[in-house]
């Protein structure tokens, strides 16, 4: 009994700091985004090329890996702030690393923070983080039984970004197939076509995080 | 205090089921490959190709993913035995999963147990099931930066297969960082560019693959 104690409190704790977390970028108006995909889907190509499209609103990201500060490297150009947040072998992000990157960003005068989560489509899924709307990524190299594999990860999400759409003639992927499965699952989430190769698809996605935006409770 | 104790208990008795796992496979002769990547790395298709190659040898395959049995229906018609394990929100597999799997399965006249992980670049990682030897793949779309981000995994592979080689004219991969980068972590796995669609490779994989039959301690 002990234990199942335990984990309740750790949950519960969890919950209350992403609950905080919310709160403080409702005060600020700002969006919070958790970007959640396999690794080498294109989450970080994603952010490099819709922050500065974005703009003039000012965007922030934290960024979650293992280890090293690539991606966040690569995002600081465009970014208002840029935190890198290393888990070690930790396989999400926690709300209360999310509670420690917003205590280093100054929220006055953003509008979007981005949160990249660590590469995996299983246990970012469970956690909440405090952020407004989920989004999942799926690259089209990966296959089209992912959404059926991981349901979790799409049950969840406010959208899906179907990327790499510009390899779809190298490869056997059956979009048809990924939509089946969608609707088994999530109908309220739209799909968007993306390749941030060609960047087809990108006006769509950033209409979306811009509808989202609005849609935000007076601050 | 009573947390760690807990922790301690359940992690030991997870290296001795795996203990036994081992013990098993070593009295049959069977070697253990504990294959491990993202999702849609290809080791489904992998091992698509690589049972019927093996032959007259014969294999045995345990395929974890969260939902479905798709991965195990495309490999059962070529292998001796597949066992499909549904973790549900579990983002790895665990001894006790091989163990009741291996339960299941006749081992007599087997050579190979290919046991395919969870797709997931950081969980699998961390646990130990009683294989003999640890796979894992990276495919060319995820990126030439995953060694570096996810360490682990590389870290602890007896080999590292670089699949979806035939897709490297159409995107931005440098084989040459992958190899410094593991460089820096692990010399001692061979490391072996592969394609499943145009059979590039396979026949140094299926060899490696023998010669780590071949070492298995005399039953």
């Amino acid at each position: 009994m002990a234990e199942v104690r335990v984990i309740e409190s750790v949950l519960r704790a969890g919950q209350e700091v992403a609950d905080r977390n919310r709160a403080r970028l409702d005060a600020a108006g700002v969006l919070g985004v958790n970007l959640m995909s396999a690794p080498g889907s294109g989450k970080t190509t994603l952010l490099q090329q819709t922050i500065p499209a974005l703009a003039p609103a000012r965007c922030a990201v934290f960024v979650g890996d293992l280890q090293t500060s690539r991606d966040a490297e690569r995002i600081a150009g465009s970014a208002a702030a840029a935190v890198q947040i290393n888990t070690g072998r930790g396989c999400h992000l926690n709300p209360m690393q999310v509670q420690l990157g917003l205590d280093e960003t100054p929220l006055d005068d953003l509008a979007y923070l981005f949160i990249e989560n660590v590469g995996n489509m299983v246990c970012p899924a469970a956690h909440t983080l405090g952020e407004h709307c989920n989004v999942a990524l799926l690259s089209v190299p990966e296959g089209d039984d992912k959404v059926a594999k991981y349901p979790t990860l799409f049950q969840r999400a406010d959208a899906i970004l179907v990327n790499k759409i510009d390899l779809v003639e190298h490869l056997d992927f059956d979009r048809e197939r990924v939509r089946a499965d969608l609707d088994q699952i999530n109908t309220r989430a739209p799909c968007f076509d993306l390749s941030t190769r060609t960047g087809e698809g990108l006006e769509a996605w950033l209409d979306w995080l811009r509808q989202r935006h609005a849609a935000l409770p007076a601050g």
